[in-house]
């Protein structure tokens, strides 16, 4: 099995930093140098690295991403979801991040958030870390 | 050389499941526990992973991207098929996915789909599996 | 520290050819089969795969991006560049590519680029290169 972790999201499109989350998982795995994908197993969600410092970043990332795929748009797809499931192709399904002395490199802005579209639910991803 | 796969895309556009092809390149290599990354070599296509039970999924996907980046649109590439790099670049050239006891691990629903954006077409994927 | 390679954008939204550059470090590191990771550690620019033979390509890309996610459509985000980082998540933070034989694998019509979103400026990358 892979390390998986839990994650709850609060909104139908919700965008959580999950970044600590990686972090801690990193740090158990004991890798220094090398590589962690965070990997998310769902089709109506997905993950991307972007700004933390203020949360405007990611509503203005949220409700763009509303205008350019609405809820209701002549889907055929019977669940009534397609817009979720666009999103997630939009947004992709892991992030590659590189891991040095046993801390995940992202630069000063970056944090990595679980893209909730299809919510609020409890949902989950993995982390794959090791040396190379 | 790398693991190369060929495909036969049958549509302009068109989302063709590779997920048992991929699946059969991971269990050659004799992988365990690892990665797989599936990339390709084409600029007017992509991959990228999403659900597979309805195919209505994959053609909403199909249809809003053609809605959002139509083919004619004032483009100045002269090969006419500027609307197939962009959506290339908005899908993605590789999905990275775990392994785990010489299976791909996928969420429930998740199938890895080779997107041609400039069909119908003969292409080629690359798989590339490695224990970490 | 990862392997950090500058580059400079010359635009407000601008694509560079970092291609050269990945294929210099990777040479570097003397890694023959393996993958390479390309990061970008900024939250308004990103990196994507696509055609370089015609700089056409990358105008077109540039400006469907432009009347996707205008600069100024009713963002939140105070900095006033709402649009770049969203942009940025669209093309996403990195790409890998396999290496074989000491170089980088890419489709004949393939090049990386680093994309600029909020220039023009002094950027960097990582480049994560790795027998497996």
């Amino acid at each position: 099995m892979p390390i998986t972790v839990s994650v709850r999201t609060t909104a139908h499109v919700d965008m959580v930093d999950i970044t600590h989350l990686v972090h801690q998982e990193v740090e158990k795995t004991g890798v220094t140098d090398g590589l962690c994908v965070v990997y998310v197993p769902h089709t109506t969600s997905g993950v991307t690295i972007n700004e933390g410092a203020d949360p405007a970043v990611c509503s203005d990332i949220i409700k763009k991403l509303g205008q350019l795929v609405p809820p209701h748009d002549g889907y055929r797809h019977m669940e009534g979801n397609s817009d979720s499931h666009i999103k997630a192709s939009l947004m992709g399904s892991s992030v590659t991040v590189l891991v040095e002395g046993g801390r995940l490199v992202l630069g000063t802005w970056q944090k990595i958030f679980y893209c909730e579209f299809d919510g609020p639910r409890s949902r989950k991803f993995f982390v794959k870390a090791f040396n190379c």
